[in-house]
């Protein structure tokens, strides 16, 4: 019972960060969604406002770097890592109507309103970036070319639900996933090639 | 004396939304960065927070898109105007403070909030897009490529100043610019072997 609590208030929060951002995400509208008691949210949340953005920021990326390690595990495809990752973003915001992206974005765009917020917000990005490149260097791409395609794609599927929530289509994932994948394709043929 | 008034609250305001977003842009806060009367704004904006808000993203969407036609003329090279893009964003992100990114991506993160600002953002994408595409078809690339590349092109920056803005550093508009020159180059020398 005391989870659930726990679990609705950072959903809820996590929702509205999505829909209007932290600027956007009042306590009485998380009370007024969730429909707890005020007492219930000091209960579990003592630090207010700033202690449920991050629970459910962390929550939120997570969720991502779960998805992105089992996409880019080292027994799968790195291609089709490319692929699942724009096609399960694009789904994701399309089924949400247009309003689940990244986790990171709106508390980003919002000016990061404290030192904690930045260190989730700077290590997301740091550990995404991390788990593609490795799975990257595994297949036998060198290094800084790891890093290098690892900051292309985080980037790349970041803007494009930016793009594609302002077009209100999933185009430009799929462009994106396409584009991608073709090139990793290519650059995974050529450590091949060099190898024979 | 009435146009510098109005420049300077679409100034402002342009300058808050990168900062805050557009949930944390109220008029209060208008106001009181411009040191200009109440009066005054409503005189030059009748329409008040949503008026100054259109005005203000018109302004940087045009800034953006005379840019990009720039970068991207006619009998300019299209593999320099990709570099030109991305380091011409980290200069002016880093120049910042970590602060002035694309003028759409606030708005489309807080939920855009009329039918107005939704045309304004939708538009814009739609044209920037188009601007690259445009110079990709001029060198040969097949419509469905050019679209395609220009939907890439435009989604890793957007996505690169996010993560930059996270993270505090330039590196992933370096790697994203030298990432896509990379790949325009070898798409565009495969145009070139086709005709010869």
């Amino acid at each position: 019972m005391r989870t659930d609590t726990r679990k609705q208030f950072v959903e809820t929060t996590s929702q509205l960060l999505h829909e209007r951002g932290y600027e956007g995400t009042s306590l009485k509208d998380i009370l007024a969604k969730s429909g707890a008691p005020r007492g219930s949210l000091y209960y579990h949340f003592p630090g207010g406002k700033d202690e449920l953005v991050c629970a459910a920021t962390r929550h939120g990326v997570d969720y991502v770097s779960e998805f992105l390690r089992e996409c880019f595990a080292a027994d799968a495809d790195p291609i089709a890592a490319v692929r699942a990752y724009a096609s399960e973003a694009g789904r994701e915001l399309a089924e949400s109507g247009y309003i689940l992206g990244c986790p990171v974005a709106p508390i980003v765009l919002d000016g990061i309103q404290s030192p904690e917020l930045g260190d989730i917000c700077r290590e997301a990005m740091a550990t995404w970036q991390d788990i593609i490149a490795g799975r990257l260097r595994l297949a036998g791409l060198e290094d800084e070319r790891a890093m290098s395609f690892a900051a292309l794609l985080v980037s790349a599927i970041e803007g494009a639900l930016l793009v594609a929530r302002a077009l209100r289509e999933v185009t430009p994932l799929d462009r994106v996933g396409s584009e991608l994948a073709a090139q990793l394709t290519a650059m995974l043929q050529e450590v091949e090639d060099s190898h024979e």
